[in-house]
């Protein structure tokens, strides 16, 4: 892409009002723009960040076996009375009413309408187990919605709800997702702790909050360092084979956010070298609650001797929109943002520090050929700005890496590397630096 | 995919209220499920179909310079109100009020919203022209919502929306867009007539529908044949460049949709060989405005002559869910759906006629990694069925090409494939009919 036909709007400063550093970076590096409390809209860079953030999440879902629906933004609320919720879900619930005078509402979450989808079709054990997963945008009308897309009230959710036809099958389902979320941090190259949580308002036996390691973190969470220092089981476990050895390991490790943090349980687990105290974001949440909406909604399954009962369900959330922001508090420094490269929105930014100068026009439109070529997603800055403002932006804007080039480097037959993370710099002929960029 | 793992319920009949065609087999196939008047979930195997649409979309609006953004689906009122358009709108428009009693509405089309956020951001016509893209849910509350997605009240659509700082460049940017729907409709293997339109209740001065060619569809269409044949101008045109010609070509030519059409005219311009009568659908629909909404929002430019002027707009919107329906109109037969290859779901069915057999399994394993890796999608009927309920569903839900696998034909070292489009099937050696598929 070329600055000169992009749409890019970068401000010198954030709005008073921003308070949290990944809300006042957004709105510096021109990511998304307030169309009214709580609601965003998504300009090119961050609307590349969210696609590509939603993409790893959808492809780690595809692998542990879910299956993508895609369910509409308005519900019935027929089926929230069906459930029991519709009295009790509070203010939070934006509650419609159409030409009809028909009640409709912005769904803030979907177990009532894939239980439906579910009865609908799936009758017998032998249909099971199904994950269906959603990435759609859903509505809480928060009373105070603030911290940008962290705390929204239109936001991208991805969604979805296990069946089984019993509890050893949705446990096996709930340990696919479990391990299905650490992979799908560690893409975004987060650092994410499992912690027991409270099941709340949803209800049932068994949840876990992911909590991702940010200085500038909301909560504060407890946890044993072996657990962060292990990591993700990466892809290429047996999704459908016994995964319970792999989540045992991570679950008997202390850890808990400060709602469920017991000091003399830490210490009793952990020995002093072994506790580890940090910021953090929840950025997903999974639970498995049983029979609580699949009895009331009767979605009944036939198991194998026959008799029907209801499904067992979990339900797994990821706050695809909230991780842009996640990220950015994961992940910058004075000057701006620093993407992780499976993420950031281009690969590359190409400085041309003097366009209209045939050379150095010439070798960045040779690099910018060879880099969209090499898949790398090069962003060339073609304006008429000063080099000051230029680097400023990149630097804002934080691409993983910057390829600097002037008539002076020319001249010299280099051209100069960035590194956006290290803010290291070397110059080099433009080639070599193709090959670093692009090996 | 394995359809053992999948989701994908197809129906023996539709339910009696589905009218026409589209909808009965986007019922029948599993594509979406009705969760309310005119409200839709998208089933797997239909959602896969609205992304490949939407991906094309994309490519070519990319292709064309737009440049791609998100709006909020709720939008406030109070910028209807700075347009003059709140009270106008009618029923069509779904009111809301949120816990604080605002009022907000969930967005029917987005002028408003874009232009404020044009207007936050561009003042100098050195940063024109700009096109900018979303593709986001809409929500139209039509008094009587029908023929499934075709007429829906929540709907996926592609809105543009060109700002330009005179009316050459208006025209100019209108161009592209007309010339990016006729590519864009080609890819999707679908002939489209560009018609001159109504200007209707956006108003404006220069307007065209996009009419795709369907036996059964909605409205009458009036064409001279060589308009018809002339086709879309591909993606290798200068778009930057003058493309009056590539439009002149296309628009002196006659076409009118009923509500447009003159007889006496048709009959002036076109010799009766060369009268072309159809049926068609709407896909797609762009206007030429003008100041209509920046002279009230005051999304002034200002020009290379120092004076602020408000900026020159358009707007392009293709209704992305409804071509899902368009398409099936347009290509389909008495046993179902026949996909174009662009936008089917999978590329290919591999048939297994007896699952538990050594030799068919492993046959039909060989042809699912190899058709995988050629990235031709394949989806594997591994389901204990009988066979003519798997021949059935194929044909059903459309795939491009059935590759069936069973025990005879294996021990005569034979599969056989099937061309959805023309029910042709061929015995051959299964490495010869992956050659086939995947050349």
């Amino acid at each position: 892409m070329r600055l000169s036909r992009y749409f890019m709007p970068t401000l010198r400063d954030a709005p008073a009002d921003a308070q949290i550093v990944s809300h006042r970076l957004m709105l510096r590096a021109g990511l998304v723009r307030q169309e009214a409390a709580g609601i965003y809209a998504w300009l090119p860079l961050g609307l590349r960040v969210l696609r590509k953030i939603e993409q790893i999440v959808r492809e780690e879902m595809d692998r542990a076996g879910a299956v993508e629906i895609l369910m509409p933004t308005l519900q019935l609320a027929d089926l929230w009375r069906e459930s029991g919720r519709y009295d009790d879900y509070g203010e939070e619930m934006l509650r419609i009413k159409d030409r009809h005078e028909r009640d409709l509402l912005y769904g803030p979450t979907a177990e009532e309408v894939v239980t439906d989808i579910f009865r609908s079709y799936v009758r017998s054990y032998k249909d099971l187990p199904k994950n269906l997963y959603n990435i759609q945008w859903k509505f809480r009308d928060e009373r105070r919605p603030r911290f940008g897309v962290m705390r929204g009230r239109e936001f991208l959710m991805k969604d979805a709800y296990s069946f089984d036809v019993d509890e050893a099958g949705a446990r096996a389902s709930y340990n696919r997702m479990f391990l299905a979320y650490l992979n799908t941090f560690a893409r975004m190259e987060l650092q994410a702790i499992p912690v027991r949580a409270d099941t709340g308002p949803i209800g049932g036996d068994l949840s876990h909050e992911f909590i991702i390691l940010a200085e500038t973190g909301e909560s504060e969470v407890f946890a044993h360092r072996d657990l962060v220092e292990m990591g993700a089981p990466g892809p290429d476990i047996d999704w459908f084979g016994d995964l319970q050895p792999l989540v045992d390991q991570r679950t008997r490790l202390y850890a808990a956010s400060d709602e469920m943090h017991d000091q003399a349980r830490f210490e009793a687990e952990a020995p002093p070298e072994k506790r580890m105290t940090a910021r953090g974001i929840e950025v997903g949440h999974i639970f498995y609650f049983g029979e609580k909406y699949s009895k009331p909604m009767k979605a009944v399954i036939a198991g194998s001797d026959g008799v029907e009962r209801p499904a067992q369900m979990g339900s797994y959330g990821v706050g695809v929109s909230r991780l842009v922001a996640a990220i950015i508090e994961a992940s910058h420094d004075d000057a701006g943002i620093i993407w992780p490269e499976s993420v950031a929105p281009y690969g590359v930014g190409i400085i041309n520090l003097r366009p209209g100068d045939a050379a150095v026009d010439a070798a960045c439109e040779r690099a910018y050929a060879a880099l969209t070529t090499a898949g790398k997603e090069p962003l060339l800055d073609d304006r008429d700005e000063r080099p000051g403002a230029k680097f400023a932006s990149l630097d804002l804007v934080g691409l993983p890496w910057q390829l600097i080039i002037g008539p002076k480097g020319l001249a010299e037959g280099n051209v100069e590397l960035k590194r956006r993370a290290t803010g290291e710099r070397q110059a080099m002929p433009l080639e070599a630096a193709l090959k670093v960029i692009a090996p």
